[in-house]
């Protein structure tokens, strides 16, 4: 079966029958509505790319399993070729859109999930990875959207799964069934979740042997029955509504999240990947995490070469893109992109394959990847606000721009250098603006923060991963100390 | 005459006939605009202070020209007591506001206003200084609220007033007559304007002979004939019409800017306090600038202060207060929050008389002061969105809080703590919200950067102040170099 | 009495007859020793700048005690006026030094010691502040130095002082007599006391009533019998014994540190200032440790000082000072210097009367002054070395340099600009290297770092002195949440 | 032929007639100069790691063009393999030296050489091509140490090579021989050049036609007549001098940098590599210094895990190895290094065939890499001593712990936890401060700030490879900007 257009991806999402609530009201067409239309808009750009011909070598790869054609977004990593191929499949993403465009978390379950299945089946005999196989072919081949959904509410950090006083505090198995299971529970933070085609399940951490109820692994469609969601606010998300391409500064591309509720929902047997090995948990959540802390390492940079542009762009509106200082201040965000690019690159050269024949990335580089972008989009950002000017912040509103009284006033005022007209002056700061402290900056920052955990998380697996013992042992021998 | 109330001020101002834009439309009633509301009320919290018997000693002052008991807000520093004094003050309206209060834009001009119209009468024989302890006094004795109005709009920045293609760039005398003068242009980013009663205006640069009718500073009602304002548009700006007083953050107070407008207005002779001395413009503006570039190391300590106890309340919520990590972010936020305020405190106590009697901050360390203002603030709020965790930018809204469906899937699955309601952990996630990446994040973080001239404008006086001669000689001297 | 002079002060340790060991060996003329000499003219420049007319107001006070003028090193502090000369006094010995000038330690033992005897005779009737009081008018009117010694080997950091293996690991009380006590113990990292006429000892951390015998306070004589130093070795530290002045960088100046040990020194009671009263050994700490935090807010911003000019002069040298990225790392270097600066003076302006009428320096703000201290050098270092290029570590000798043969060579392809020597030129970098990496890095870079307590001491003071409860309460507010 | 191991390198330079000056006198043999030595024992690591059956894949290769195996530092990278092994095996050679092994930059100017006299050739018709690769086959297969021969003294900065008032300060062609040319001049910061049997000299800026007596590339015996060094002071390097093991913190490694002066030196036709094409000296520089820029994520990365190692060490033999606040400053360091090194492997990843079929690094990437080397060893070396704590720099000497009657003082006052010997402790302190502040400081910090060029000269590459124009293009897409 081909490739999807992007115009097929839309048609595909809206005869879907999801169960999504904003604003307390349930939302009757999502697909159109304002605030989400411009998430959809960005996964749909992972379609549109995989279409155009210059792009062909980072958006479509053969699948090893069934030899079709296929978008990357769906494929198994067959080598460190093809890991550094979706970091820059990702920067492309990142570049076009200056949003979260959503799909990688689907491609990072896909390649966790392969590996990690593989082994368990290995240990136990059971027959997950053909379960998953089959799932991910069924994707790949009709080029599917899929959501991966980790994050439990956790309630009382200091307890585990089973020791909770609410026990739907983690997703978890209710019902043994004979043709499958019923599970309950929710997943926060679902960045694109409204707008795959399919949810893969997974455990959030790693679990002991009193957790079985709780180490379940499993897809469903995302529209299947007593799966609900509800949209979560952002900066400037009603600012959607006002049909002012130019207040929102990216008017076409965004992200958003979700709260998805699973009450009691059936999962047959032949999707399901993980059910009951505790012990495997753990495994599942640090690939998937290892998988996912690279990916920011091509996606964030991509959007980061959209704000450097736009600085750049604001700094040449305001007249100002020849002082030294400007010029500094955009070096140092390039520096800093291409460090976290340079992060995202290292870890996937220096993957290696895994029992099951996927690649996976180095996972102490991963998390090294992940902890920069916690840090240097924010230095970014107010690089950014430095050199845009507190115009950014006290622009007046499109409205204000286009009312016959006002409009000239602002056009006169807010002029800068001669040959650029006020009003693209007022976009490229808006498109700051969006990045820095609206819709945007939900992705570029505060995810860059906590997605794919937070940073304390890759401190622990950086100590991990970090080989102190190996080192001491260097010291000791340079200083000659015997014990 | 007593100080306001903060409802007789709110009164006081609701009796003014100012001219508002917002959005294309004329604000009718500006007083109880949901969105101009929430900055008023930051402006009243200094009316409501200084009835307080416990703020008096900051709040309160007497006059040393009238005697009465004026605002501090109203007052010509005496000593560096009271510079001092005014950056505490500044630290308690931050902390009780979380916003910009707006009011020390007014304070700073006075004090600017009050040396160098002494200086300019020296030399000229003007009777400026005068006419400004004339305004000066109306406005202790009466109470008012003054903006001080300083950026012009510049056009493009490689020319001098004189020099731009349209004149009107920077605000100029277009007409003088024997009772007064006639002035056209604009002032951006003026934050309290649409919440005073008064304005001082004065030029943004230092200006040569040719640039004459460009050096003019006066003071007139806001609400004069030919002033009108365009209200800037901030991040999450049309939340607060929505009446969730939860999913703003912080409900009662905010800040505004707008573009303020001259068309033609008259300045009476007594209101004037330079007409074309422009060799003084450059003192005015320096001295404003060091006003106010101490003001930073105050009101920006009192937000950050609320901000790290918003974060500390998050991290209690979330269950994770006694986390080393936690902790130690929280100490960091204190440590980079207090040197700002060691910066506001140094640059006051270091003051010095000038011929007027008025005491002046400590310029080099006013401008090193502001210039940690432009990254400490950009690092607490990192800090802050790190330990508050992603919900804070993906929590449903309260209208879903509140339906009856929804609402006890939210409250059930965004349970922090167990004692803690969901309701509350919301809250505090809201706040910081607010203050990270909404309306005030708008005063936190960009006004941090712009506000009192950008980074390089104090770098620049860093370099023309740090005396680095003085310090080369030391150099040679120690390294016995003898040229 | 008079102050001495310069000259008068190094006779006056001649006189002294210390037990000083170095490289195994008993060093039988200290003073004149090439190693020791340079610290000991820095304490010189403390006596030296006292006879200047030029400084007066910040080296000479009139004591309260005796209607004299003494050395302001001898010091008790009357205001918060006196705490921010003493701050200024500091910046002007490091200016003049660019080393650490080791008086500081017994000023701030001195006011430490004055409130904390008076508040234990308050509660026990003991007559230590009488003792105190006696011994401190002693050394101000024969304007002595006085080495404070307070931190101790700790042995094993989990233990408290008496639950030790070894008992000696905290200096203790060994025998008492009728006429006074008996000590033995080691005082470590001592600068300045091969420098001192007498020494105050103290002890270092909070203790519980088991460690009794280690609550003990005093002054002996440096030269007292069972004293005896180690020095301790510095980077670079026999460049000096080469009689090169070019190549040592500061010829003149200098620091040193030795291990202090006490062999069962006698203590007659009228030198005790504390005996057992365990739980105000806490008290002791505290304030010596606020005010020595203090001091790095000047003396080092006086060592920065050179090292910035050196880098402008350097520049200069090598024909670089107008590139705009030299002047702005000058600027930030500057900058970061002055910001040290104004933490010194804030906590000094801030400072409050203690019950025995002595200033103390704000605690908060002068843990936060040497936190910012434990980084800015370093970043101030690795600028210079930045400016001051390769050069500065692979410079040939001053021997090859005045070499026939070599000379030449060196001297034309090592010159510079063409106007500057490149004699001179050497002779500059070298200071920078000698504060980068030699003997003066390591008052300047590791004792910024660990000096008055080491970096995590001041978080956890700043975490006490933080008040979160208050920041909560604020934040609660505002975002009007009810508990 | 075979490799050499070690012994056979130490015997090789022993047979040379280098012509040494060090303290003004010659160097009678360098081989055993106790200052000298260390440097030699770090190059022959580069021997006895290629004979080490487990380095083998990093430290051997086969010769594309001999078929011979040969060691790596003297290969030409076939692959972006090839470059990732180079980063791998300088990471090596740095574990187990901490120090520079100075062979780099043979290996760096090899490469640098091979491309460019390629390009020349197939330009101009010349033979430099095959000078170069009878020169490079005959290092490679005698096993030899190359030096590359960069920095010219430079004189007056804003001045052209031809346009110097010493036509001297660029090495240059004085004469031009039917058999060869004669070559004066000097190149300043040569590491490894007493160390190595042959040097490559290469220009040092781009030039232009006026240039082109100093657009000349060559290489030559160390010994040839007419070239002699002088070696350059380091920090502490006298202390080698001593014979104390414990003292110099790394006893048997170092590195050393010389001035070296070519007096009129003649150099066979089939050895010059580039005659007066002025315009392949721009890429011949950028070509070796994009290798260079690259070879830092590997060399300082190795030195990098002995001092993380060596602060771990000193943790445990403190007994705080287990505070939250120690394991975390040890999680930093490793995350810094590790940045370093994902900065190494992407730069090589994406290297690219080069004309000649040499492979050659990203050069964006390259420039990144060198950038942040420039930074984070410094913050590194900070962490260090903040682990440390200050007996690091107030430790007595060996002869003072050796003595009969201090040692016990010595070993009983600085022991740290009870099962770790004094001795040891004092041994790893000393290592640190060998590479903070001592003879090793100089390599690891200094010279990544100025190594393989200073940071504006990454800065002025990451503006010209950063490619803001296509960013800017991306954001006016994302904006709708049409101009």
């Amino acid at each position: 079966m081909a490739l999807m257009t992007g115009e097929q991806y839309i048609e595909s999402i809206r005869k879907m029958n999801m169960e999504i609530y904003m604003f307390g009201e349930k939302v009757e067409n999502p697909v159109d509505n304002p605030i989400l239309r411009p998430s959809l808009n960005s996964v749909r750009m992972t379609y549109d790319l995989a279409q155009d011909p210059q792009y062909q070598d980072l958006m479509v790869v053969t699948s090893p399993f069934t030899g079709e054609k296929i978008n990357r977004f769906t494929h198994i990593h067959q080598s460190t070729e093809d890991l550094k191929n979706k970091v820059k499949m990702q920067r492309l993403c990142g570049q076009k859109t200056a949003a979260c465009f959503q799909r990688c978390v689907g491609m990072d379950a896909f390649n966790a999930e392969f590996s990690t299945t593989y082994e368990i089946d290995k240990k136990y005999g059971t027959s997950y990875h053909e379960n998953f196989k089959k799932f991910m072919n069924y994707c790949a081949t009709n080029d599917l959207t899929v959501d991966g959904a980790m994050t439990d509410p956790k309630g009382d950090r200091s307890k585990a799964p089973h020791a909770q006083e609410d026990p739907d505090m983690y997703l978890r198995v209710v019902e043994r069934r004979p043709d499958g299971i019923v599970v309950r529970g929710a997943k926060a933070h679902q960045t694109g979740i409204c707008n795959s085609h399919e949810v893969i399940v997974m455990p959030t951490i790693a679990m002991g042997p009193d957790d079985k109820d709780y180490a379940v692994s499993f897809a469903v469609p995302v529209d299947t029955e007593g799966i609900f969601m509800i949209i979560g606010r952002q900066s400037c998300d009603t600012r959607k509504l006002e049909g002012s391409q130019m207040d929102v500064g990216n008017s076409e591309f965004g992200g958003v999240e979700a709260l998805v509720v699973f009450e009691d929902v059936f999962v047959p047997n032949d999707r399901i990947f993980m059910n009951g090995e505790a012990e495997f948990a753990g495994m599942l959540v640090e690939r998937f995490a290892g998988y996912h802390r690279q990916s920011y390492g091509g996606c964030k940079v991509g959007v980061g070469d959209v704000l450097i542009g736009a600085a750049a762009v604001a700094a040449e509106y305001n007249g100002v893109a020849k002082a030294s200082a400007v010029k500094d201040k955009l070096i140092e965000m390039t520096h800093l992109n291409e460090t976290l690019f340079c992060c995202g690159l290292a870890c996937s050269t220096e993957g290696t394959a895994t029992e099951s024949g996927a690649y996976i990335i180095n996972l102490l580089l991963a998390n090294v990847c992940k902890q920069n972008v916690t840090r240097f989009p924010y230095e970014i950002v107010r690089l950014a606000e430095d050199i845009a000017g507190g115009l950014m912040v006290t622009a007046p509103s499109e409205k204000d721009f286009r009312d016959e009284k006002l409009g000239k006033y602002i056009d006169k005022y807010f002029r800068g250098v001669a040959d650029v007209t006020t009003e693209n002056r007022l976009k490229i700061l808006r498109l700051i603006e969006n990045l820095s402290l609206g819709t945007a900056a939900v992705g570029y920052r505060t995810e860059s923060m906590h997605g794919a955990g937070s940073p304390q998380a890759q401190r622990i697996m950086i100590a991990r991963q970090g080989n102190l013992g190996a080192k001491k042992q260097l010291a000791k021998a340079i200083a000659h100390i015997e014990e």
